[in-house]
């Protein structure tokens, strides 16, 4: 099928693709007296008197704004909020399909940090949850890390954590399936943007004891090819101070771990690795190497983004599922141990009887998925 | 019934009247793939392409932000845009059941004039139509006007222009009942906040040839006990500079309009007003008159907000339909015209042989209404 073609013929058949709907009958004078005048003056006094009530008076508890600039849409770069729209509303209806979550696109006009902070500060009171997608790197990390200090409900920005909690439960799969340690592993991530970063984090937080970093000029450092993020990050990965590009970097690695582009990893590059690697390559739609490409060169795991593959990274295993926990627990943040626990539950779905290199993730459509994280992100959320 | 008592009751229940659904399918992976990723990009790229296409491959052609600060919510003043949030959810059920328009509430966590500015404009792109809401006066009046200038969808403070659409259109027919003309009707409106001046406006565009506003200090006028647009105001109405407090205002006045308080008109008041008086009081709940004690006093047309007396002015005759008109029509703005159309359109739903002092409009769930209001107010963008 060309999903392209296709589904712009079913975009313009939707004419949108979500709905808001009311729950509450409005249809005589009577009903319109208690949803609305006079009646509604009584739940909105009480949450004047105490605003926790908030929560079991109006839809604040089950809804997550998905907030834009689109200037990083898919792998479409900075095509701007509004041509970012249809990527939100199907994250929104992702959020309901999956975890019975209410969720609305905000597409911002402004791509200027302080004012998209200002701006999501400005409309929180409505959410339970901010969801950030598709912001660009190195913007992404200064506008979550002060909207997660200045507000006292979950920011998350999908690209980074999401990205990196489904990695992360892959990586614990695939590397049982090799029988090596992710401490001692040789890790090399190819991109260091937003979810690229994100994933160094979350692999230092489970462990990681050597990993190398690289983006578009090599192994990242602390110079000014590379920006804040990337130096402060450079400072605290590549132990054995691995210089120069790509190449050098997975040449006796364990794990290649692709957040970049096409064609990124050669069949020589994989050939390099050690025995047993393990072939991360997410780039979306066409990733760093093709998988079969990546077998032959003797890659024992492979995983990729795409669902017409084997070991599909995706992550709408964990997005729904995370929000939902921490809706659920009405917890203020979504912590690293909420995110660790996050992993660890969808990676614990693949029974060790099951675990092979085919199939090291649960699928996405297992209905398992997102009550079991949810489950596992409230417990630690307490 | 206990109103506010059952409407606590039932608000727990609904735990929010809200709710966002999905119209595109995502059971499985092929369905995933046209409603996101890899399909999604082509009508994003779409989209980027033309803008306009977001009205043809989102949901931004038929969604209204029903925007709030909570800083003058119902009758019961600043209490925050959280517990105003029943309120918002409220207008938008209203919304859909009433003209098919998905409405979200944008609870602001400002009530600075800039800031509410800057945050609305910046979340535009994901709306066809804003809907202010219960914004304080004079504030509203600024914001308004410059959201109008800045943006390319409809702006609409329904508070001002739905009041005054419906109130214009029940005077339309009380003059009718007492074969009065509204160029030469000596008409006191009471209460210059936000409904009352933007009735002002709106009686003056109508052809309103004899207006005389009063505020709490009495016959508003140009001197510092007013705010700038009540002074402004003043050198346009009370053409016969008539001086004092309101009482000195009706006396021998043909329409009385309150937008005050409960108790502002005295019988008295009533019986020093011309023969076949019209009477609108619109304080909530409890009116500026009772509508007995007004009829007692010799007014023959009497109207209220509430819904338990004839003659219910009440904003849901309007705004469902103006705003169902104006997407329709793909209108930028919610002009004079179009708001003129909306108020003669409702007026007209009242036959000449159904016209009488107890049935000035058509009831709130009159299905006629939306549609007649929509088609008027399509036909006046145009």
């Amino acid at each position: 099928m060309d999903y392209m073609k296709e589904s712009l013929a079913k975009h313009r058949e939707w004419k949108g693709k979500l709905e808001v709907v009311s729950r509450a009958p409005v249809g005589c004078a009577e009903e319109l007296s208690l949803a609305y005048t006079p009646g509604v003056a009584a739940p909105c006094l009480a949450i004047k008197d105490d605003p926790l009530e908030a929560y079991a008076l109006t839809r604040k508890w089950n809804t997550v704004a998905v907030v834009t600039d689109g200037s990083a849409v898919l792998g479409l770069g900075n095509i701007g909020a509004l041509a970012g729209m249809p990527v939100m509303e199907g994250k929104c209806a992702l959020f309901k399909a999956f975890a019975g979550v209410d969720a609305v696109p905000v597409c911002l006009a402004t791509q200027d940090t302080e004012e998209i902070i200002a701006t999501v500060r400005n409309i929180a009171p409505s959410y339970g949850g901010i969801n950030l997608e598709d912001i660009s790197a190195p913007r992404c990390f200064e506008i979550e890390r002060r909207l997660k200090a200045e507000l006292d409900i979950p920011v998350f920005h999908d690209d980074q954590h999401g990205t990196a909690v489904v990695l992360s439960a892959a990586l614990i799969n695939a590397l049982k399936v090799v029988k090596k340690d992710i401490s001692t592993a040789r890790i090399v991530i190819n991109g260091a943007g937003s979810a690229g970063v994100a994933i160094a984090e979350f692999l230092l937080l489970s462990g990681a004891g050597d990993l190398v970093v690289c983006d578009k000029a090599g192994v990242i450092g602390d110079s000014d090819e590379f920006n804040p993020v990337q130096r402060e990050l450079s400072r605290r990965t590549n132990p054995r101070g691995v210089k120069g590009q790509l190449s050098d970097a997975v040449a006796g690695a364990d794990v290649f771990i692709g957040v970049s582009v096409a064609g990124a990893l050669s069949e020589a590059d994989v050939r390099s690795m050690a025995r047993d690697a393990v072939v991360f390559a997410m780039a979306n739609p066409v990733p760093e190497i093709d998988p079969s490409a990546a077998k032959r060169a003797g890659a024992r795991v492979v995983a990729t983004g795409r669902s017409d593959h084997p070991n599909q990274i995706n992550n709408v295993l964990a997005f729904p599922g995370i929000f939902r926990g921490a809706l659920d627990a009405r917890a203020k943040d979504i912590t690293d141990d909420m995110q660790l626990a996050a992993a660890r539950a969808i990676a614990g779905l693949v029974s060790d009887e099951e675990l092979s290199e085919d199939y090291i993730l649960p699928r996405a459509f297992d209905p398992r998925i997102a009550p079991a994280v949810a489950r596992a992100v409230a417990a630690a959320a307490e």
